[in-house]
Formats: C-alpha cells, sequence, structure tokens
C-alpha cells in the first residue's frame, strides 16, 4: 500500500495545528465578547437542501460531493455554513431569534486545486440572523480590529455599500441589467489600469457618456480622504432613491463605528464590490497592512434576503456578519517568525530519567498540579532527548539521576540561553508558572 | 422543499454547543498540560488506505461512507482517528518520535441508527506513538482523574492486562483458539449471572474442567478488593510467562499509579476484556459513581502493533492512548441542572434601548473592551426584549432610556434575583468583571 497525501487535502502536524488552535481561539474568545454563541450543524446534508437555487447556487454545485448511503439517500457534503445556519433555523420555528451565531467548521469543494485553494478547508464564520440595526454592522467592524489586534496583525477595512454602488450606476444612466458586469470590471481597478476597465466596459457595450459620468463621480470622490467627505461629495451629485438609501446606512454606520471608538484605517471604497449574489447593503473586507498577503484576510455584509429565500417564508430574516480565512491568516503569522516565539509550546519542560524513573513521575506530576505542561523523555537515551527537545524547541530540560534523587535538587537547564540552575522543585514551580 | 433531520445526524444548537465546547475545551486543557499536542487530519481519505486489514477493519469497513470524485478517485469519509494518526506518521518518515498527540474531530459510520448511535459524530482521542515504557500508561490515569474532577464528576476507573486475561486462561487450560470467545462470554459477568457465563462457556465447547478452575480463580480473586494483594493471589495460581509478563507490567503500573498521588476509584478487574482485536497490554474503561448512565464515559489500552503493521514496517511503534465520549459526558452533565447553571452564558449583559441607540452602543463598547460579553435588543420593544432575557437566561439587564443617557447612571437588573442597582459604567464593569 502506498500513503499519498489526496490533492487539495490537507494533514496538519502539531507545530501547524498549535498555530491553527491558537488563531481560533483568539477567534472564539472575541466571537463570544461580541455575544455569538457555537453551534455545530452537520458536515453530511440532504443533496436536495443543499442544491436549492437559494442555498450556494448553482457554480457551487458543480463543486459539491456527492454520496449515497446504505439506505439509497443522496447526500453530499457540505460546501459552506451559511446555508447550514438557514436550515438550523427552518429546523427550529420556535427558536428565539436574534440567533447570534458562530461555527468553525470543515466544508468540501470538489473543484480545481489553484495555490491556496483547497478541496477540505475550515471556514470561521459569525452571523446575526434577526437585527436590522445597522450598528450591528458597525459592532462587526469594532470585532474585527479586537480579534487581529490580539493576532498582532495590522489590518486595515475597506467597506462599501450595494446601494451606494449601484445609486452611482444609476446616476451614471447605466441599465440595471448591467450592473453586475459593471461592477466586476470596476472591482479590478486595484489590480489593472482605469484605461484597461474602461476598454472591458466598452467591450460590455457601456455607453461612451455613461463611462465619462462613471469615473467623474469616482475619481471626484477618490480625490477626497475623509470618509464623510467622500460620501457627502457623492451624495451632492447622486440624486436618486437608491444612492439615498445607502447614504443614510453608511452616515450611520460612520457615527457608529466612531462611538466604538475606532479612529483610523476604516475606509470607504465606493468601488468596492463583492458577493453581489448575496450582500444587500454594506459590505467590507479586510487586508493586513503590511504583508506580502494581498488577498483578504476576513471579509462580510449584510445578507437580508437569503434565508428568507432558502426558507420561502413569509418572515423576514435579515441578517449580517462575517467570515475569517484561517488558513490566510496562519500564513500571516507564520510570515513573522518573532510572532511564532510568542506561542506557549507543549510542553514547557521536558524532563530525562537518567536512573529510576519513580522520582521523574514524582516531578512531572508535581509541575502538572501546578498547570505546568511537562513530559518524560520515557525510552531516549540523554543525547537522544537533548536532541530531541533541541529540536522541538522545549523551554527547558531537567536531567534527573541518582545525584538529583537524593539531594531533591534540579539542575533546571533554559534550553534558549543554555545556562542552568539549581533549584528544588518548589523553585522550578514558581519560576515556571 | 421539506427541511428534515438527516437519520442519526445531529445538529447542535447554542445552549448543547455551549456546554460541548466547554467540555472539550477541559480537555484539551489537561491533554496539553499532559504535554500533547494538537494534530488535524483530513475527514476524506482514499478508499484504499481506509480499507487496509490493519486500519479499522472488516466490520467498521461494512459502514464506511464511500464517494468518488470528479477525477473518479475512491475516497471515503473516516470512521475513526487511530488510522490516520498511522497515517501521518507515514507520511513524515522524519517525525521525531514519540508523538503525543490528540484530536478531537468527526467520524462517520453508515450503520444502523439505535439509540445514541450517531452516524457523524465526534471523537476526542488522545495518545501516543514512541514509548513503550508503562508509566505512560500510568500517567493517562492521572490525566483522566484530572479531567473528570474539573468536569465535576466522579469517576472510577477498571483496568486488566490483556496478559493477565489470557495467562488465567492458559492456567485454566482453555485452547489458545477459544480465548477470544472465551473472554466475550466472561466480559458479561457484570450484566448477567456465573450461571449463564457457564452455560455460555459450554455451548462454545470449553471443558468443565476449564470452566471449574476459571472460576476458582477468578472468584478467589475477587474475593479480595486491594489490587495487589488480588494481583498477587491470582500470581500464586497461575505459574505462566504470560501471566508474568502481564503480573509484572500491572505491578509496575500500581507503582506509577501510586507515585502520582492516585488512591482510590482505581481497580483491578481480572474479567475485563475490551477492544482486544488492538489492545496489547493494559486496558481501561472509566464509568460514572453516581449516574444512570452505566456505560463507560472513556477508554484507553496500549495498542503496540497497530502503527507498524498499518505501515508494513520494520521499525516498532508501542503506542498507548485513551478515547473521551463527548455525546456521553455531555449526557452526564446535563442530568445535573446544578452543574449546568455553573456556564458562563453568552451574552452576560443584554442592553435595552428605548431611545437612541448611540449610548447603548458606548455602553456595549466599554464592556466588551473590559472583556464582559454584552449584547444589545436592537429591534427588540421592552417587553420582547426582557422576555427574550429571561428565556435565554441572560444574567443580567440595563434598560437605557432618556433618563439614564442624561444621567449616566443605570439600573442594573439582576435577572435571577430580580434586584435593581443604580450604577455608572465603572461600578457596573467592576461588578461584572
Amino acid at each position: 500500500m502506498e500513503f499519498e497525501s489526496l490533492k487539495g487535502i490537507k494533514e496538519y502536524l502539531p507545530e501547524e495545528q498549535e498555530v491553527r488552535e491558537y488563531i481560533t481561539d483568539i477567534l472564539k474568545k472575541n466571537f463570544k465578547k461580541y455575544g455569538f454563541r457555537p453551534i455545530e450543524t452537520s458536515i453530511l446534508e440532504a443533496f436536495e437542501i443543499a442544491a436549492s437555487k437559494y442555498a450556494g447556487g448553482e457554480e457551487i454545485l458543480k463543486e459539491t460531493y456527492q454520496l449515497t448511503d446504505q439506505g439509497e439517500r443522496k447526500l453530499c457534503l457540505r460546501y459552506e455554513l451559511t446555508f447550514k445556519m438557514g436550515k438550523l433555523i427552518a429546523l427550529n420555528p420556535t427558536m428565539r431569534l436574534p440567533l447570534k451565531r458562530y461555527e468553525i467548521g470543515k466544508v468540501f469543494r470538489d473543484g480545481p486545486v489553484k495555490t491556496g485553494r483547497l478541496r477540505e478547508f475550515t471556514q470561521c464564520d459569525v452571523d446575526v440572523a434577526g437585527i436590522k440595526n445597522l450598528a450591528q454592522d458597525a459592532e462587526f467592524i469594532a470585532m474585527t480590529f479586537d480579534i487581529f489586534n490580539e493576532l498582532g496583525l495590522n489590518v486595515f477595512i475597506q467597506m462599501n455599500n450595494r446601494k451606494i454602488l449601484f445609486g452611482i450606476f444609476e446616476a451614471s444612466k447605466i441599465n440595471e441589467k448591467d450592473f453586475i458586469n459593471v461592477a466586476l470590471a470596476l472591482d479590478k481597478l486595484e489590480k489593472t489600469s482605469q484605461k484597461e476597465v474602461e476598454k472591458e466596459l466598452r467591450e460590455k457595450n457601456i455607453s461612451e457618456n455613461s463611462i465619462d459620468i462613471l469615473f467623474d463621480l469616482l475619481n471626484g470622490a477618490n480625490s477626497v480622504n475623509n470618509n464623510t467627505q467622500k460620501l457627502e461629495l457623492l451624495k451632492s451629485k447622486c440624486e436618486n432613491e437608491l444612492f439615498n438609501e445607502g447614504y443614510e446606512e453608511m452616515k450611520s454606520i460612520f457615527n457608529y463605528i466612531d462611538i466604538q471608538g475606532i479612529k483610523k484605517d476604516f475606509y470607504f471604497i465606493p468601488t468596492l464590490s463583492r458577493g453581489l449574489g448575496y450582500y444587500t447593503g454594506p459590505m467590507w473586507e479586510v487586508y493586513l497592512k503590511t504583508s506580502k498577503i494581498k488577498s483578504s484576510v476576513a471579509a462580510g455584509g449584510r445578507w437580508d434576503k437569503m434565508i428568507q429565500n432558502f426558507l420561502q417564508s413569509e418572515r423576514e430574516y435579515p441578517a449580517t456578519g462575517m467570515t475569517f480565512g484561517l488558513d490566510v491568516i496562519y500564513t500571516a503569522i507564520t510570515e513573522d517568525k518573532i510572532k511564532l516565539n510568542d506561542f506557549d509550546k507543549t510542553p514547557k519542560i521536558l524532563i530525562i530519567p537518567l536512573d529510576k524513573i519513580d522520582a521523574c513521575l514524582e516531578l512531572v506530576s508535581k509541575l502538572r498540579q501546578n498547570k505546568i505542561s511537562a513530559n518524560i523523555a520515557y525510552d531516549d537515551k540523554l543525547s537522544k532527548a537533548l536532541d530531541y527537545a533541541n529540536k522541538e524547541q522545549i523551554a527547558y530540560v531537567i536531567v534527573v539521576g541518582k545525584k538529583e534523587i537524593e539531594s531533591k535538587k534540579y539542575g533546571l537547564k533554559n534550553m534558549l540561553t543554555g545556562t542552568t540552575e539549581e533549584l528544588n522543585i518548589d523553585e522550578i514551580i514558581k519560576k515556571l508558572k
């Protein structure tokens, strides 16, 4: 039998998994602080439910792993956590709203494997169903800064609003049927030139007049740095109902962001357009300030229609939320060796027995009673055990021979500095705690 | 479209999932204290690997979910975490041993759905590969008591050793080919009578003479309470190499258990026989002391051969470890309402706005800066918000109207006692922290 990794499927060794758990622990802690509670939905799902046009949609369905159980039921593996949240609401009609939930779990997509695209990967989703108020959207922005601050990563956030974007298109006399296409073209502005985007718009049969008005509006807005001024400038030029709705929404959000003490790194970007298939109002992307990584590390937006459509319900389920990219955050943290050294590695200390192990077992037992992570190098010789401690980057080592057993004094070796101190067990505990 | 739960597949609402995360957090914390590190293996696996006769075996393979990806590869969903640990070692031949790993993750079995048997469920496994020393097995016993102590559950542990069990059979002149069958019959002793077991043994063609010797040995041992005395008594009657090996192993383990300060609730049970398909030496089961739940809540043992066989390797991979039953521990904890009230529920406080929400947002923002989990009842009227807080068992509520906004004094209502205190924000933080 040959042991091979499956294409696009990763398995995580302790060095990697420890960092991943460190990240998800910080996510969970902050999700809870902002009032979110965990749920766990199943990975296996009835194919019919996942295939609903109001679940993930046609494109994603092509990448869905399908299977049949022994009862000949058509099943599949979930490809996202969002529709699963909708199903949980459907299955629990008496559930009290708002549901503020987070879920961190595996999803599966049988798609082409490009760099960074996996077939089995973890999503970290945090959403509310049942809150219309845009202050909730502003809370997500505050939470995002809290999370990346605790992770030691500097980020900035870009926000736009679907109503602003489409309001600008309306003011530019673009036909509604072209809105999505124009948005997709505009979204490339950061990677390419205005000329290239104009060319693409022409190819999509957008009139010269519309293109002129559009870039006049956008360039005018971009000449201003302050979010509120940018918004007001656009408002003075876009007199339509859709834009006005977006304007009022963004004004509220700017205020709520301000109240929460966020003074910088939050930018209103009128060309930003993501997830237009489901976002209905504000939408935002989170980027690293100084990093080789240019893709977003988290993203979010308001999706007021999806649950209602999915449930085919009379009732409204306004919703807003975010997703955090575990893999990209992992890459960002491990880019920086200094940050990695901050980890509390397991174990903190390795006890190496030269003689009977009884004394060693007594020692680890006392360390653990004091919540210090400790191991014994049971089967290894001294040189091999020291090499192991070194390569595994274990912080401290104690070698226990006859002398130590008799004197009850142990040489605590700091593996980073190489220095050794003679200490009794209480002194060791005090030092390592 | 009809929304239905799949048979044997659960989805967990916040009330349940919070308890599950509380349990796994305690498991992880103790696993780390005892020097274990996390890994994450994939759920999708090549069918060929899962089907190896040294993986889960034939019976489990019948219950394996199979699927084919778009590249026509034959895949399956993992049905356990053990063989995945073996594969991780196979894929990383330069890995330094011992590997002390834990993994908490979903496994899948397409089997009959009985009470408590799920088709998609979570396993919590903690194992070492690369340590022969039986002190490691004794460490697991200490860790188990630490874990259940922290969970607030009183447990006792029963241990036996495959070599003791089979050594007794040898001393009873039972043929080796009948060992497994006799063990399976004996394991029923706790649920049925000696007479019934004797009858089963006769049906399996075990001679009267063997049955007599066997029960003479076992009843003799069971008349003694002390583990060491029981072991010595059996030794005086079982003079064979296999028994002697088991005897030496158990004597060491009893000593190591003693060194770690374990004085009670640990029982040597010479009839215990579980997992004889893979356990090679000591094996143990963990039970609740006072509970309606009679099945074990955790179990473990030494499995020195499995990885070597699975990898078809020259090298030995001695291994020992445990599995903790998340679902049964969940049931045990929720049996007892008092224990449930100890949970730190999310959120701790609900702010109900009667007027502008700006002041409320400022308030939650300050609470969260002080690590207090807080929510705003955005869209609800006062009566509905209070009802929500009540039913969701949120500990505190503040109603914020014009008066509160002006005076900056808030009525902090304790929802359990019904009492309200007038406090400013600093006093509230001090109280809730």
